[in-house]
């Protein structure tokens, strides 16, 4: 038997990540956004949400280029502050966290160095939607905690041990364990 | 020390979900998507990033409607094959995966009942990108597995296991454990 639950944006999971911009004067930004994803195969793009009342958004419209840095559940603490919080009323946000900060190196939008994993984008597409804009940009350079990396170029996910959000409750969780392989494990049907 | 990967849209976790829509014949087809994220608040919305040549996309565009379903671990196996096979060469590929079907309550889009949570969209908007298309639909009608709801009307995210996708790896996951609360945790900071 089902439930009818009311209308919310409810999916899950959902990544906890942090996004990267720079101020009109230059300082650097971060904001905490779960409402993010790849997009786009060709070009290699990641989307993510922003209201159109953060400074995230007018940074991104003023410079067009953003990170996505994707932070350990060791930062859960950090994550939730940077989106607390506004740079607004606390510029030094990024420092406060105790995040370190690095400038890209393709694009005008800075790293988050402190996450084990920072992708630039420069935004090629944006869709106005409601109180949000889907920004979306394509993937410029990509650097990762050397220690991560695996010999074939992957990442060990066990040990990058990424920040989940669940919406409904409001969560920030762990992964858990492999399942299975993708375009593998389905052939065992039909 | 960080090294340098090649550029991938590259973003942890997503969620591995389906997408439910009707064919021009009133077949109902789901396809699998990591692609997705809530995108809006005003009005509540969820995105998916489809590539154009999918049956998907040519359903989207005719009947403006799309339902996104989240499994459960336990249908990884299913929710695999529905990413391998199309729709167009297995038109009973949803009944073959072994997952049940109704009609929308709302939309024009069938929802996958086995899965334990079945979001109803109807298509507000569309952004071309590149190989996709990024579609985003207001949240008309949600229902979820009855002993899956809090009294609150939260879900119960332990009990339902939701499944997620790891790039990189090309991997299904499960999720781990609580981390924190957000809007809440960051507050010790600052």
């Amino acid at each position: 038997m089902k439930k009818v639950l009311k209308p919310q944006p409810m999916l899950f999971p959902m990544p906890a990540v942090l996004v990267g911009t720079y101020c009109d004067d230059g300082n650097p930004d971060a904001m905490t956004a779960a409402w993010a994803a790849a997009c786009c195969h060709k070009p290699f793009c990641l989307g993510v949400a922003i209201r159109q009342n953060r400074l995230t958004y007018a940074n991104l419209k003023a410079k067009g280029a953003f990170t996505i840095n994707v932070p350990s559940t060791s930062q859960a603490e950090a994550v939730d502050y940077l989106g607390i919080v506004s740079g607004r009323d606390r510029p030094d946000k990024i420092a406060v966290a105790g995040m370190e900060v690095d400038k890209g190196e393709v694009v005008d939008a800075p790293i988050i160095s402190s996450c084990p994993v920072n992708v630039e984008c420069e935004l090629i597409g944006e869709l106005e939607i409601g109180s949000h804009t889907w920004f979306v940009g394509e993937v410029k350079h990509i650097r990762a905690d050397e220690e991560l990396v695996e010999h074939d170029g992957t990442l060990n996910i066990s040990d990058l041990d990424p920040l989940v959000y669940a919406t409904s409750v409001a969560q920030y969780w762990s992964l858990g364990k492999p399942v299975g392989k993708a375009f593998n494990m389905g052939k065992k049907i039909g």
